[in-house]
């Protein structure tokens, strides 16, 4: 592509702090191709909490056609309004983003070397236990229900990313998980559409287990390296990947990538933490999860050496990270601070062979 | 009650193995009672896969008959069919009765007191995503549809059985974990229902977390201990106590408690390993999880203090245990071997001391 537009989406909390912080490093990667006019910034403002009450709407009209415009987007976490909040009753503009943007695989890396943890997350993205937004039904007022919902189309083409991805990548093995022995209609629907996706890999290995077996299995030091690429249902890929980015250090350290025909969307795996905004720390926010958002931005968008090459600064920063936990975070570094850390170890002359 | 029916139901693969020895534990705890006529077993040995298969029922009627004759229930591992098996498409056993003879608190403990961990998780039983069972609708090629359902009265009560135990036990503190930012309609009912409960309760704290944040904080070291009584709808229950469990030494460790109004079954927390029978090797298999479940229905009875020492001698033994893991446990001891060594720590004078 001749041009491609990064949109910027602030979003609530200390969304817009830490979303400057990654873009700040953004353009310090790519100030050439942005200096030629072939990467264009869009800074997308309003998809903010007062903004969605104000429509009730999870993604106002105008916000929506904005990100229609961009190419790629990069995104800071949005607040999830909840009934008894002083908000009304709206979707997580999260959710309804992946949906609208059919943004279909979720895609989550967790990589602790020093552990043999090497695991990359499948998550289908739209629809699952998620796809019916928020419309499930309060039959009356002793009884209410919700809705799964499982396509073959949606099952086949998250289930094709997992196992071109494994094939690929070298890692050659797949693991699908869901709870198809209880959920017998959907999940069994995603399982069958899984073992007859598996015929056409012949060179990767496909094993099946269920989702509560599978928390047990990732706190196992000893087995779980066994693991490569997992391919799950919606609902289980948001549990199991927050279970797996503590490993790494939490959520905060984890990137997630949603990708879909169009359109891209990259972000933070944590929430928009209103109160450290309320008590005047959002500066203190840690930009660490939306910057490996940024870097798998970057791989998406071509650029896949500066990608790789940010990851192993993010690395090289996270050591550093860990010293600032346990000396107490709050009076460690600001967002800026942490991001020039970055810019600095991705300047050194050194980068690629000290790690 | 003048006298306690005792249900023994062996179940599949290795059920009938750990059941037995299981039960020899509880004959020799509660022999006294059992020469009195006061306890009485009874052994239901219908609760087959090949009988399930020929009636085509989760639980033939004849052994649902026989269950319903009894107080208690000691339940070995249940195999669920799957489509594609060699067997029909037929719901769990384990999941069936728990609903038919309305178990609705599924109650586990996980105790690890070096680690600090001491949690009591209380499953919702009998609804939210497993209320239909396998009654799902494939309605056409493309597209499977499941269904959550969840009442108010489903909801009060596990809760309140949830700050009854936190009140009565001084731990005075309820965690409840849902995934109401999404899940609206079912997960934001029980959110509800649990924030109305806690104010009748008012030297009880309540707090809440999603569940996808929780699986990251049963993980976290220095937090995780905060945790004390928690409570979540049915597959969360399932997902997270298998997870909790794995800090405990794994699933096999865990007994689990299903408790109704009227019937009360107790059971292991793994499955009926069928691949270990077809090998040959039953007999090693490990009978520890169902005799922590005997151990929490001696309490169910009236007999806490034999259900108390039983918890000590397991606990002496669950340290002889992890050294036949790390040894290799198939060369290591028999389930029968292991359920007599159970019972000479329990005869040992000096068992309420040495612990
Ligand atoms: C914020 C929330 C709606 C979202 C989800 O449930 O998908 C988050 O937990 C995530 O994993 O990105
Ligand atoms: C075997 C299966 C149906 C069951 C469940 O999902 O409840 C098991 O995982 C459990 O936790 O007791």
């Amino acid at each position: 592509k001749e041009k491609i537009i990064i949109g910027v989406v602030g979003g609530d909390g200390i969304g817009p702090f830490i979303t400057a912080e990654a873009k700040r490093v953004l353009a310090f990667l790519l100030s050439e191709d942005i200096k030629k006019g072939r990467i264009i910034f869009k800074e997308i403002d309003g998809l903010t909490i007062e903004n969605r009450a104000a429509c009730g709407k999870a993604i106002p009209d105008d916000v929506l056609a904005e990100l229609k415009s961009c190419d790629v987007i990069l995104k800071g976490p949005t607040t999830t309004p909840r009934e008894g909040d002083q908000w009304p009753n709206i979707e997580s503009a999260n959710v309804a983003m992946r949906r609208e943007l059919d943004l279909f695989a979720n895609v989550r890396p967790v990589s602790v070397p020093e552990k043999g943890i090497d695991w990359t997350f499948y998550r289908e993205n739209t629809e699952g236990a998620y796809a019916i937004g928020s419309k499930g039904i309060h039959v009356n007022e002793d009884l209410a229900i919700d809705f799964t919902v499982t396509t073959q189309e949606g099952s086949d083409r998250i289930i094709k990313a997992a196992f071109d991805y494994a094939e690929k990548s070298g890692k050659n093995k797949v693991t699908v998980v869901t709870k198809a022995n209880v959920i017998k209609t959907t999940d069994g629907k995603f399982l069958d559409a899984a073992k007859a996706i598996a015929k056409n890999y012949p060179t990767v290995e496909m094993d099946d287990w269920y989702i509560d077996i599978m928390t047990a299995k990732l706190v196992d030091e000893k087995r779980r390296s066994q693991f490569k690429v997992m391919v799950l249902p919606n609902l289980y890929g948001d549990i199991l990947t927050d279970e797996a980015a503590e490993f790494q250090g939490g959520v905060g350290t984890a990137g997630s990538a949603n990708i879909g025909k169009q359109y891209a969307m990259f972000e933070a795996v944590h929430g928009s933490a209103p109160r450290m905004v309320a008590e005047g720390r959002g500066q203190y926010a840690d930009p660490c999860s939306i910057i490996r958002g940024a870097g798998m931005l970057l791989g998406h968008i071509g650029y896949q050496e500066k990608a790789d090459q940010l990851q192993k600064a993010l690395d090289i920063c996270g050591l550093y990270e860990k010293k600032l936990v346990l000396t107490g975070r709050d009076t460690g570094a600001t967002g800026a601070e942490y991001a020039d850390y970055v810019m600095e170890t991705l300047s050194h002359p050194n980068l690629d062979e000290s790690y």
